[in-house]
């Protein structure tokens, strides 16, 4: 990487805009995709985001654009930011200019509908030669947006990129540690929204420390239960991308999963809570993706089925709770003991 | 252990007197072994422990005594809760009527002073021939008072011991998993302390979700660092006596180490804020004695070097997060990704 790069980023929702105006701010030239022309033309005349950052002040060498070809000329990284329904359609359109060298970052979570492919799945299927990473960890754009101290991970197994990112991202508020483990990061950040469901059925119940302590490492067993079985580490979820992102998602009362955990904890259906939210939120859809992906690989989620039963076939929470609680009593890390 | 068994707990404080109760309400015979004779009496009358369970019921079948002799004859387990400061006195004491064939269980937390001996090995030098476990885990005993739902964690070699424990202590509001990881079970419920201090100081600072995350989970690859070159397992700090205990004491405003980090994060010397809290906070100690040793045995520990600085230095805790966002980034995970 060159001491001043080019940089592109597709997707300005507000962890694409956070990322790119980062490294703008470091003096590297970066060209932000987004979609729709008439927002990048808004974009680079106020030199703020107001719909997804309001307030927050870009760089002038970050330059918005609906151009792909554009965006992509000569530029050395790429980060994808877009919606995980969008990455694949994305990726095909950016392709023709995309070249061998290039290196991809995803920031995007989640599992690709039908096929259950990670997004650096998806990506490296449509471009074989490219160089494949994922940035994940506890990072509220909002609070990066701030400057607040914030850590990340960049997981690949190609070490040049590794250090490319590392130095590229690097601040007095941003630090990026690394990770060779790209599926294991990459599951934490889109297993961790089926748990924040469950956070806030048991805050809806007024859960105490002991209770909510309890759910959460009992949801981090079972993340990394699944994720050796795709093929992860399960130390991985000892870092940022797994106990760091699951504790910020799992506290933070305005994360659109806690709060259909919420509503159904205070007994609303799964129809009323989304109603209420305006729209399906991504741990819904994550929870019925891995119910079944964990039913074919046999994957014991007592947490999954239990929200599962909760979510779509409308079983009262504290029975469901109950009797998880009278379950036979297991290991506490199975890695270490192995579950009888 | 027969179906009504005959259980002695040393030391009546709040989670010795909650352990006590529990077992006694299962219908075991329990004796509660406290120094003072009127205390034990008091407890009896009253069917109450005013002074750390404020409002807590006991049972009739829990028995408090001050005579050592009485409270132990004919014990199948012994739960050992005295404070760390008093195990090795205790047990001496304790020592003639103490068989091969009982098992003692620690729910002490803390490091001899001097010798950096954790409750398990004081015990197992006292009595080489017991059958050792320890209890820890994210259990405020309050809330365990309470009968909130509460997972435990019963660390052994010994299986007969993990299944005779799992089976006393299980509950409806109460279940225990089961490690084969002493050291590290104990280790977290040690040094979690250190760490609280600095979640108190980051508080203070009014830090947001992605720095209390970034330290949360930099405390847990510090701790697991430290735990490994004692001999411990990695993997343990994944579970309920390593991150689940962590984030319970971390998050907890009212835990005296937490209370001691806020003083010192707004600007307060050591001294005022032990002064302030008229007690000085076990994670103080624990924080000079793990300092020490991770000296000797050569690991890196930068929040323990850090911490140290701004408690027995008075180094300015902003000078000192600064410093460290600027250090070299390092692996998410060194398990997965050795630190370079």
């Amino acid at each position: 990487m060159s001491s001043t790069a080019v940089v592109t980023v597709l997707g300005g929702g507000s962890f694409g805009t956070v990322i790119a105006n980062m490294v703008a701010e470091k003096g590297h030239r970066v060209r932000l995709w987004v979609r729709d022309a008439q927002a990048a033309e808004t974009i680079n005349r106020e030199h703020e985001n107001k719909r997804y950052v309001p307030g927050y002040r870009l760089a002038p060498e970050l330059v918005a654009t609906a151009d792909m070809q554009y965006a992509l000329e000569g530029a050395e990284i790429v980060f994808v930011s877009v919606p995980s329904s969008a990455v694949r359609d994305v990726i095909k359109q950016a392709r023709p200019w995309l070249g061998s060298g290039q290196m991809l970052v995803s920031t995007t979570k989640g599992i690709e509908a039908g096929t259950f492919f990670l997004m650096s799945e998806v990506i490296s299927q449509e471009l074989p030669d490219a160089r494949i990473g994922v940035l994940s960890g506890p990072n509220l754009a909002k609070e990066v947006a701030r400057r607040e101290l914030t850590g990340t991970v960049i997981a690949s197994s190609d070490e040049g990129l590794r250090d490319a990112i590392q130095g590229l991202l690097h601040s007095a508020y941003f630090r990026v540690y690394a990770s060779t483990d790209t599926f294991g990061v990459e599951l934490g950040g889109t297993l961790k929204n089926i748990y924040a469901i469950a956070a806030g059925m048991s805050a809806a119940f007024g859960m105490g420390e002991n209770t909510k302590s309890m759910l959460l490492t009992r949801s981090l067993a079972e993340m990394s239960r699944f994720a050796v079985s795709m093929g992860a580490n399960p130390l991985t979820f000892l870092g940022l991308a797994g106990v760091g992102d699951l504790i910020v998602t799992c506290m933070s009362p305005l994360s659109r999963n806690y709060r259909v955990g919420y509503a159904l904890g205070q007994g609303k259906t799964l129809q009323e809570a989304v109603e209420a939210l305006g729209e399906v939120a991504e741990g819904v859809n994550t929870l019925r993706q891995v119910r079944a992906k964990a039913a074919e690989k046999d994957v014991y989620m007592p947490l999954v089925d239990g929200l599962y039963q909760v979510v779509f076939n409308g079983a009262p929470v504290q029975e469901v709770a109950k009797r998880m609680m009278l379950n036979q009593q297991a290991s506490d890390v199975e890695f270490v003991l192995p579950r009888s």
